[in-house]
């Protein structure tokens, strides 16, 4: 792992040298896997938001990652490529030995073996609804795995294809409406065309999930 | 530009000792910007297609893209993460001043300035049908920018969305079917939502080419 921060002067919580840019988390949603949890490790794809420049997250009462984040109020981002991952960490729990601990401030915090990049955040100014809670986001600390990096991602429309179906499958779960299904469908004939081994892999278990 | 082939030894074109993998062109279709044209250098989005390790492309009749394979036999794939490239190598030619060249078999060939990486591959076995050609492709040379690689990728639902309205927009342009019209639009949405900057103007620049 290569430390970002390393480089860092103290400015506080506000002010952080972490450059979110450069590890690819820019306006928009970044399609990240969320890790949480010093005492049991826990890890869902989760959307980190940056609207105005300002990063946030929206997380789904309930979920491990929601308790997480009310309880402990941090949250680390891993960046991943493989959608086996994505699909295993929607509908499972990953195993304790997929998670490496990093240190940030004082806290043993779970991040994922695969990731490429992971940055640690802090949650604040948590606002909760029925549904959901809303917390800004202050990076801590992030750092490369450059093993994970050797090899280039190039853009795949099978891999966009399983972000796509997990996110209309999730939906399915929560609905029962048959559109999700269609839609699912389509992005596994996508799938199975333009990717690789792990998009099918990714497809076959996103399947059996759904009992399809 | 780092060479990646610069430990190689020479083996002929059959056997180049270019990594496709670590270029993360692998099994699948990997979504690239093909460039071409020794004399007048021509981009545009190609697949390249692994199956069963065997890497070749399909390139429609009458395209830049298919006059110049069949004319020089050598085609670049560019891996570039900028979803306007896409968009404008779609439907318009780029200015000359967005290419570098580099030396591979003694010819001054055309990449991207923009690109992530590049592979020169020379194009062998060329069939031709009435609408199309397939070469295989054997790798001749590669190489990574650095200065384009420092910002990491992350899966964008945007991104993605750009790539399947660019596809979709082609088809709708051949066939004038409308049902294009509707998944572009959908596409649309998802770029506006989870997309930044450079998403937001793709798809203004889409939408202006089909009259939208």
């Amino acid at each position: 792992m290569t430390d970002l921060s390393s480089e860092c002067t103290e400015q506080g919580s506000e002010f952080s040298a972490v450059d979110l840019s450069s590890l690819g988390i820019r306006e928009g949603i970044s399609e990240t896997i969320v890790s949480t949890g010093l005492e049991f490790p826990n890890a869902a794809p989760i959307g980190i938001i940056v609207k105005g420049g300002r990063p946030f997250v929206r997380l789904f009462k309930g979920t491990h990652t929601w308790a997480n984040v009310l309880n402990e109020r941090f949250l680390a981002a891993n960046i991943v490529y493989n959608p086996l991952l994505f699909v295993r960490s929607t509908f499972f729990d990953l195993e304790p030995s997929e998670f490496d601990y990093v240190s940030v401030r004082g806290l043993n915090f779970p991040i994922l073996k695969e990731a490429v990049a992971w940055v640690v955040f802090e949650c604040i100014n948590i606002k909760t609804t029925d549904q959901a809670l809303v917390a800004d986001l202050t990076p801590l600390e992030a750092g490369f795995n450059e093993v994970n990096r050797k090899d280039l991602p190039v853009p795949n429309r099978g891999f966009n294809a399983v972000i796509e179906a997990t996110v209309h499958a999730t939906r399915y779960q929560l609905s029962g409406n048959e559109k999700y299904l269609e839609l699912i469908r389509h992005y596994e004939t996508l799938a199975s065309k333009c990717g690789g081994e792990n998009e099918k892999k990714a497809m076959k278990l996103l399947y059996e999930v759904l009992g399809l």
